[in-house]
């Protein structure tokens, strides 16, 4: 896969030549590629924003600089992509979506900033508009960085399997606790029965904390999950211990 | 403000470096903190995890060097400060969070990763589990870069005040198009309204757009707006002639 970066602020991504990123990016198993839109400015200072028509406060960033850049890079390499634009104005970023992108051969990413970006460059040359969520940064850096990870780490070769499958809002519940040495440390012990070598009882130790912690923290999920008739009664019953409504 | 950011991965932070963060830290509007937790490791190969007890895939962080680290940290400054887990078994992070911690005087923001982190650093350290979203991300460095820049950018007087007034969500609205020169590009011209000078049919245009863009993307987030009768039909008919549920 090769994800196209388009930004103002190319020195923002180290994140990417970090950690699992980098390994994926050396094992050649993605290119990103980080391409500064300043370059695109078609005047002496670099500039790359503007003021809003009808008028406003803030500064729009132009459409120029992004019909330059795609041009060039999509000149420069094949396939064309799928040309994302992050976006406060985006639907918002999802697991599932993580999963779909994947499948690209390639992503090109537009970093926003301002108050925002020419509408032409929506109208022209996005594909989709993403959200990371409903807070707003000072620019789309961030969530571009948040989008490409998400995504590399479930090529195929990135990650040991069993990692990407036994994770959090794959089964629909959150994590259950995870524990390691030593056993007692400031005073604080791991429960005996991940000490037990009993992995029937581990298992179901884990599955009630998951449980448990998805209802204390995103009851919402806990609609998308099956549950045996046992599992309801607990559910119900901390649901009312705790007074959380149980959709 | 004080952003204390513990991690394994100090050098990821570049994008708190750059941009309005990067002038609010020049103003001394906040201080950002970055701890290497490896320095706090206790073994000569600075490792920071173990093998989960009870089994399963993956490494998990351990309790010690949060520990280490935050004692040390809260000897070094004042105040003590409020311990934010990024992990996605927190709550969706969201703006209204934003406000909230923008109050607060000093932050701590923990970075999670490999499967997850030793439970005891939640219980006796954390006061707040927070996610990004319902996406999976190789640890909690993007996360934690996301909060910072969300909080940092509302703290008064790095950001011009009309700039954090009319943006997206602050009305549960999302923003509506902007456009800036050349009046014409590449056949794309700018909707003649927004060249008129007739502020009040700007104003009308603008808002009647925010609501379109929001019947689109987000059509959660109408239940929350006020709306004139007109306003009303106009969303009924868009949504039918779109398909769009309204709530």
């Amino acid at each position: 896969m090769r994800i196209d970066i388009l930004t103002i602020f190319p020195n923002m991504f180290a994140p990417l030549t970090e950690s699992i990123i980098k390994r994926a990016a050396e094992s050649g198993l993605v290119k990103i590629v980080i391409t500064d839109l300043r370059d695109y400015a078609q005047n002496k200072h670099r500039r790359v924003d503007d003021y809003p028509y009808g008028g406003g406060p803030g500064m729009v960033m132009q459409a120029q600089p992004f019909f330059l850049a795609l041009k060039h890079l999509r000149q420069a390499a094949e396939p064309p992509g799928r040309v994302i634009l992050m976006s406060p104005r985006g639907k918002p970023f999802t697991q599932q979506k993580a999963r779909e992108l994947a499948q690209e051969e390639r992503l090109i990413l537009l970093c926003g900033h301002y108050e925002g970006v020419d509408e032409r460059v929506r109208e022209a040359l996005v594909d989709e508009e993403i959200s990371l969520g409903d807070f707003i940064l000072t620019g789309g850096e961030i969530p571009a960085m948040a989008v490409a990870d998400a995504v590399v780490r479930l090529l195929p070769g990135v990650l040991p399997e069993a990692s990407t499958a036994e994770e959090s809002f794959a089964d629909n519940l959150l994590e259950y606790p995870q524990y390691t040495r030593p056993a007692e440390y400031q005073g604080l012990a791991v429960p005996e029965v991940l000490l037990s070598g009993n992995h029937q009882q581990i298992k179901q130790w884990r599955r009630k904390q998951a449980l448990l912690r998805t209802l204390i923290s995103r009851p919402d999920l806990l609609a998308k999950v099956e549950l045996t008739a046992e599992e309801k009664d607990f559910l119900a019953a901390e649901a009312r211990r705790r007074k959380v409504d149980l959709l």
